[in-house]
């Protein structure tokens, strides 16, 4: 039997190894690392090809594949959502992503996505928080206690400072497994048995709700003066979260607005409806929270449904965190015959 | 250490183990078997999602995603296309591809699919043929004689019974290469020094050159009335084989004509030139080789450009194929925490 060429190996970072090299480096240091990476690939984002998602649609759910590229990687998630797995024992959201040499084509790395995701989803948000929560703040609302939150509450903790968590979701069970999930995080934890009871003495609002449908989380007479809402939980056509009005008093911030008025809260808003790209934000050339008063009464709602762009930064991240690890295995995926233009050759000589 | 669950793994196809499959079914049986199933599918095109590939171009190369689902099954392959990269000792073109359960949207198949590209394209080509090429033919001219060209012989052997090859390459060690290859194979080999030389006496024309440039690979006069060309090489804006004229002689038969258009032979032609859709023929819808006399002077071409769902149709090959055996490593992609809703607890435990 012949043995791969080293050309022809793809590091694989299994979900075994993506939770030994979580656990190694920290929670909290690889979320700031993630969000780091997503915030310098945000400062150039003009290197970037950018293409809404290119969707599967079924009765139950949906697959989709997010590719992008800044001229030197190339890089895809495939992501499913399914919001009926949960019911059956399986995630409702599973994936995968690949980065890619673009000078050869050779694919660089495979890895696990479901967790990364998680990860990146919370550093992201962390991230918008950074520039668009009130200075100061410390208690954040968490709605929608599933898979996703605490990797909420711990970004915010790690990069916005938050040292407060208020947990509610319309399960116990959930907000109980939550709570006990942050028991040993330094996070203070409450937990709330209705979401105005959450909210309160909240300046920063995280929604992250997974029914596919256009609920009403949050109501307009909920949300005070001066708040930043994270809404997670809207991220699909006729999915949303927030009740319009709320919309109406906010200044909204996107990651992409082609993809965010098809798949986000905006989509229950007129097309034309003003946003603010956060990219815009992080580079200094628009202004996301007020300064003084003005400030003080703002509403900024970060409208999240997650971009191609910030699977690539994360994906560019373990591609540097696995060097000089064994957080990985070498993945025999590519054909690579000693004469390129022998792969018949090569098949007939493994006989 | 938790071990993953059954749910979370997914059965991986590796170089090796794709080799080991197609060695022990034997490379013949495993070519028909391909074709039987495009068949299939082809014969059930309605069912299909069809969109045309998703490409990310740069100065030197393409990598492309092909997604089609069924509605049962979802597929998708990676490919890239890097003419350079055979100077710099790589494969021009690499690939992988992905099955998943569009009911819970998780992954049921990954494998290697630069080996399996090769014969998927050799057997759609015999396919064609089968349908299209003069009855009785024995002789086939190979032109180009790179990486795909003995999976081409091959696959005309064992579906269409051709029993000679003449092989032209502008490289002669490209030529002495094949024919080494095809020896023990049962075809009679003849090794050519011109193309036309090559293609005297034969029935069926393939031709499979790689340049990215608009070539004349076959000039008009180098093609008589009743023979079948088997176009595979040009596959991209800016990369055709054919003179014009001989588009202009033949019946012309593609696969999906919204993506054959932009990347085929057919690029040179008028945007509403004729053409044929395969599924069509092999329906029964449409006749492909005429009957009688006028069938002696017609000249079929396949401008073959490879479409999604032929790569749909080797992968649910080859999930068949693996059944039982063990050609297959279990890939530990998915996390699949007990409580769907417990990511994080899932992580804490592995610490």
């Amino acid at each position: 039997m012949l043995t791969p060429s080293k050309k022809a190996l793809v590091p694989f970072v299994s979900v075994e190894n993506m939770m030994r090299l979580v656990n190694s480096n920290g929670l909290s240091s690889m979320l700031v690392r993630i969000c780091d990476a997503i915030e310098e690939d945000f400062l150039r984002w003009d290197a970037f090809d950018k293409t809404p998602r290119v969707a599967s649609h079924s009765d139950v759910g949906v697959i989709e594949l997010m590719p992008t590229s800044d001229g030197n990687l190339y890089g895809f998630k495939y992501v499913n959502g399914h919001p009926k797995n949960t019911a059956e024992g399986l995630q409702t959201v599973t994936a995968f992503g690949l980065l890619a040499d673009v000078q050869s084509g050779y694919p660089v790395l495979l890895s696990e996505m479901t967790l990364l995701t998680a990860l990146r989803t919370a550093a992201m948000s962390a991230l918008a928080a950074k520039h668009l929560a009130p200075k100061g703040a410390t208690t954040m609302a968490m709605i929608g206690n599933g898979a996703q939150s605490e990797f909420q509450c711990r970004a915010f903790q790690a990069i916005c400072g938050i040292t407060r968590v208020r947990l509610f979701d319309i399960d116990p069970a959930a907000t109980q497994k939550c709570a006990t999930n942050l028991q040993n995080s330094g996070l203070h934890v409450t937990t709330c048995t209705t979401a105005e009871d959450a909210v309160t003495g909240a300046q920063i609002i995280t929604t992250c709700t997974a029914d596919k449908q256009n609920a009403t989380v949050l109501t307009d007479n909920m949300v005070g003066a001066g708040v930043h809402i994270n809404a997670i939980g809207g991220d699909c056509p006729g999915k949303t979260e927030l009740h319009a009005d709320i919309l109406y008093r906010s200044d909204i911030f996107v990651e992409y607005p082609p993809q965010t008025r098809v798949e986000g809260e905006i989509q229950a808003l007129d097309a034309d409806h003003p946003v603010i790209e956060l990219h815009d934000v992080f580079a200094g050339r628009t202004q996301g929270r007020k300064t003084g008063g003005a400030g003080d009464k703002q509403i900024t709602l970060f409208d999240s449904v997650g971009f191609a762009i910030e699977d690539f930064s994360a994906l560019r991240c373990i591609k540097d965190a696995i060097k000089g690890t064994d957080f990985f295995d070498a993945l025999d995926m590519l054909a690579d015959p000693d004469d390129p233009r022998d792969l018949y050759g090569m098949l007939n000589r493994a006989k």
